[in-house]
This record gives structure tokens, sequence and C-alpha cells, in this order.
């Protein structure tokens, strides 16, 4: 069964969209239904949805639900665009959102000759408005079908790292950051997808899940992997560095927020210290992540925007404003310190991602 | 004023030890009374004092409790060395405390004549036991004495290695990790002497505190800071590689629980992966620890004990049981990755800590 974390729907009051709300797991399963673009936009700032690939789905249909409010396009497309800074997935959705929604809006001219003065005939821009709407309910569900597909493949292409060292070792213990399984992505899971197909290839796979502070998303993949019956052991963020030491991990597995055209990769905050453990320790350390994630016009790491979060992430309850705190949500892992960046296309050197773009 | 974190007292009920129980920190600042032995292991186990110098003068008042009841001196030792693995201080003030005893037997033999056939007489028997808990109350004061001005003296070195750092850019940035302030000691702490000295000095010192997952020690050092004064900014240990990756951090001082004779270090979780992201960006990374702390019997970290605590520690009340854990407590910091030793005779290279013996 492939289970899926979004997906439109259309209930008694119209086209909608269901979400999996991720800020109440892993204690409770609670769906939440969408239907307008401030739902959408909320979701996304309020990390209900969190992890690049989803973030950029949910983006999509929030422009579908925006349109469908009558709003503007360069509104709702603004309005999502300032959710979050750093993944770029969320840009790259937008823009694929407003291309073919200009391309089909100049089609709709060319094939029915509407110009400005056809605007007074109600009937027809009503139908103009419609076939809008259905352009970009269309587009969203191919971005969301496509990411899917995409992690499937990443799953297998993930899966051919894994094997040799399953077959020098017996089994391979995997460690990973935050969550890029299928709860970050439409379905599939990015770095998890090669441990799901690991796991169908009947390798024996264990998983290093490091809690990943401030937001716990740790717990997250915890909660993923135990609803696979994948074996995985929680830890601290502090921990990973003693575990690469004493050689209990194989290979480190990571998603992305944004890949630099360079190979410098930013996730989730932590995710350097361990690649720089990884290094330390000669362990493989892997960026798995949809093209998409690539950011071609963004030179390198250094150019990435580092999303600053509330404080209050961080010092909760009785302890919020009890200190000045910090609270960037991700670093970035200089090219390289990475093995390969695993794509839907195949693994490639983070040096060499222009050979990804050909 | 010197802060303390633990003293010995006279009350109604006899001789007992009062501390500041640090579980309940930083919210409530609530004192315990010690009464007997196993109210001094407990408190070591459960962590209401914490930081390896703190452990050994505790553990040396235990004796003194234990001895106080009439326990065997072989009984109070062995109930105190089990409670925590990992802090060599802890080891080190019960050998003290047990030398201390022993040739006070051994000098009260020779002065008194007591002898095997003298056991008989009840009154020396009765001022012989309380001649030997004198001393061991005098002993114990002594180490906890010893301990608070030896950490005066590691503020006093550190702060001749931020001085120049002030001279150059107008302020420094230090960034620690769990708490080896006053808090983790008698007096005074370890890696948060020097910069208690600098701001003494008038130097512009600011402090990045780590939150130190999973014991949050870092709301300690936050605590600590702040009733001192000294401007800081808390973060997830997460953030420790971006921040230094951006030059906002000039130098990282931590505390230790056991260095080898190698000068491979021993300290709370995580300490390592901030060892390696200080290496990476060519910030000063130091250790500050009174010469207990070092074990020239160990000869290399790899011979270290790492203490494995609850997985409550890591996944609490409604995820307790959620998936497996792994939970060590410490991690050890290779010598070559470590500027200088602190220590209250001067600053030594790690990989010559012979001369600190001699």
């Amino acid at each position: 069964m492939v289970l899926t974390t979004i997906a439109a729907e259309r209930d008694a009051a119209g086209r909608c969209v269901r979400i999996l709300d991720q800020t109440r797991l892993p204690l409770e399963t609670v769906f939440v239904r969408l239907a307008t673009l401030e739902d959408a936009a909320h979701a996304i700032r309020v990390m209900q949805v969190r992890g690049a690939p989803l973030i950029g789905a949910t983006a999509a249909y929030g422009v579908a639900l925006g349109l469908q409010q009558g709003l503007p396009l360069d509104t709702v497309v603004a309005t999502l665009a300032a959710t979050r800074p750093t993944a770029v997935n969320l840009h790259w959705a937008l823009a694929r959102m407003r291309r073919a929604l200009e391309s089909e809006a100049s089609a709709e001219a060319n094939i029915g000759g509407a110009d400005v003065e056809s605007q007074g005939d109600g009937r027809s821009q009503n139908s103009a408005l419609a076939e809008r709407c259905a352009a970009a309910w269309n587009e969203a569900d191919a971005i969301a079908h496509e990411d899917a597909a995409a992690n499937a493949a990443i799953g297998r292409h993930g899966l051919e790292l894994l094997k040799p060292i399953a077959a020098r070792k017996g089994r391979v213990a995997v460690m990973t950051h935050c969550n890029a399984g299928w709860l970050a992505t439409v379905a599939h899971g990015t770095a998890l997808a090669p441990i799901y197909a690991a796991q169908a290839a009947g390798l024996d796979v264990h998983v290093w899940v490091s809690e990943t502070r401030p937001r716990n998303q740790g717990q997250l993949t915890a909660w993923e992997l135990r609803e696979a019956g994948v074996p995985h052991t929680f830890i601290a963020d502090n921990a990973a560095g003693l575990l690469l030491m004493q050689g209990k991990v194989d290979c480190v597995i990571v998603g992305a927020d944004r890949i630099a055209a360079n190979g410098d990769t930013a996730n989730k905050i932590g995710t350097y210290l361990k690649a720089l453990a990884a290094r330390a320790h000669g362990v493989p350390f892997y960026v798995a992540a949809p093209l998409s994630t690539i950011d071609f016009a963004c030179p390198a790491g250094a150019q990435i925007p580092i999303e600053e979060r509330a404080a209050e992430e961080v010092l909760a309850g009785p302890l919020a404003g009890f200190a000045a705190v910090a609270n960037p949500a991700f670093d970035v892992t200089p090219a390289g310190l990475i093995a390969g960046i695993v794509t839907e296309h195949g693994v490639f050197p983070a040096a060499g991602l222009r050979a990804a773009q050909g």
C-alpha cells in the first residue's frame, strides 16, 4: 500500500484538499480539510505539512484553492511564496503552476479568440475562470503524482547503494536526520525511500532515528518506520558522533530543502554536524532528493537563505521567554562532505550536478 | 558573592549536607537535605547533583554520612561508586576519602595504642568512631573547598585565552555545551569559570548555550548566566555547526567527565560534534577541568566506560516506550581536536598531559 500525505477531494462544498496533520503525530492521526488559500498557507506555515516536496505539492494545491476563490494569481502566489523561505520546492512548484496557468490562458486566448472586448461576456468569463481552475487542479495533481513517482525511483537508485553494504556485512545500519519519509513527500519519501526499498528487497536494514530538535521530526520518522515495520532506534541528536565513532553506522542518508548549483545542500538544522562526523569516520553521507530540489540559480550554499523560526520552538511552555533564543531551521552541508545525491534519475556526485540538469 | 551547590551543615538532627536540587531548576530553586548514604547516592543517581566535580564532592560527603550511620567503609564506598560510571572524579574522591580514613585509622592505632584487644572498650570504640566520622567530614570539606579554589584558578588561566580574542575583536563569543558552571562544581564552575572571570575583568563576553538533549542541562547554564548577568543565547544542539560556519563563535569551552592519559576527553554526549565543527572552521576548542578529572590509569578514550541512561530521558511522557532508544550519556573527543586543557595549574596541550602529572 502506498501511503499519501495529501490528496485532492471533492465533497458537498466543492473541490478541496485533505492532508494528514503532522503537528498531531505521532500521538494522533488527524486529517485536516483545506478549502481556501489561507488554509493551505497556514498548513505550510505551522508545519501541518512539512518536508520540501510536500510543501511544494501543498503550495500547488494552494494555487488551485486560491483561484477557486476567485483571487488573482499574483496574490495567490505571493501569499504562498511567503510561507517558508528555505525550501526551493515551494518556489519551484509555484513557478510551475504559474507557467501552466499562463500557457493555459494564452492557449485559450488563441483558440477562443478571447480578447479585452469579450470580457463583457459573463458566460465566457465564468467559463474561462472554471477552465483556469480545472487547469490548476490538474497541474497540482500532476506535481503530486510526479513527486510520488520520483521518490519511488529515488528508492530504487538508493537501494543500489545499500545492497553492497548488506552483501558485505549481512545487514545495513542507516542513520537519518529529521523526517524525509513519506510524511515529508506525497508518497514514499526521499531519504527513507531507499530504506523502504531495502525492506521490500529483503535486506536486513536498521535505522538510527535522530530526534531532530527543536521540532522533534525524528518522532515522525519513528512513527513511519514503526507503521512500516522497519527496525529502528531513536537517539538524541547529540548521540550521532559517538555512534559513528563506535562503527555502528554504515551510511547516512538525509533529505534536502535546497541544493545549490555547486552541490552545497541546505537541510534541517543539525544535518551538517552528522556530515562532519560521517566524514571523520569514513562513513558515506548521501543526500536523497528529487531534481526539483536543485536550485541552479543559486550558485553556492552561502546564498541559500536560512529561515529563522520562533523562539518558542526551542523554549516552550513555562520556559518560553526564559532566555534569548536563536533558532535557525536549516544548515548547509558543503558538497565536499556529500558522497552522492540520490535523485530520480540516478546518483550524482554533489560537485557534478550540472550533468543532472542536462 | 561565590555561589555554592553543596555545603555541610549541622542541624538539630546532627551533621548533614544541603544541596541545590538541580532537577527542579530552572523553574524552582529548591534545597534538599541529605542525611544518609542513600540520600547522597540517590542525589547522584537521579542527577539532583550533576557535573563531575560536584559528583565527586557529593560522594565525599556521602562517605561521611555513611560512616555517621555506622556503616562499614567498604559498603559505603561500593554504594557510591556504583551510582554513575563515567565521571572519574567520583572514583577519585572515594579513593581520597579511603586514603584519609585509613591513614587516620592507622595514626590512631599508633597514637592510642588501639589494638584488637581494646575493642571490648565501648567508650574507646565510640570515640574511635566519632573521630573517624570527624575525619571524614573534614576530608569531604577539604575536597569541596579545594574544588572551589581549583575552579577559581581555572577561571584565571582561561581568562588569559579570552583576552587576546577580546583585544582583537572588541568582544568574545564563547560556545559551551551542557552545564559546566558553578552548578556542576562546588563553586565557580569549570568551563564557565573563564567566562565569569572575563565578565569580572570587564570583557564584552557573549555565550552560546546549547540545549544539551536529552537532559537539557543548557537550561541550567542559561539560568546561571542569567543570575550572573552574562549575555547569552540559547540554541538547539543542532545549531552549533551553522553558527560556527557563520563565524559567530570565537572559541568553544566545555567541561570534562574523564580525561584519559592521552588527552582523549569524555564529556556530555554531543561534545564531540561541537569539537568536529570547531575544527572544520578553525575555532579553538578547549576543555576546562581540574587535574582530578585526568585518569592517568586510563590510556585512551576507547577505554572510558560510557554510561547508558534510561530511555525515558529521551522519549518521556506519552511517548515513553514509543520506540527503542539508545541513550549514551557521554562521548569522547579525541585529543587531536582539543586546543588545550585548562586546569588549575595552567593550560596544557591535550597530548602533553604527563607534564601536568609531574
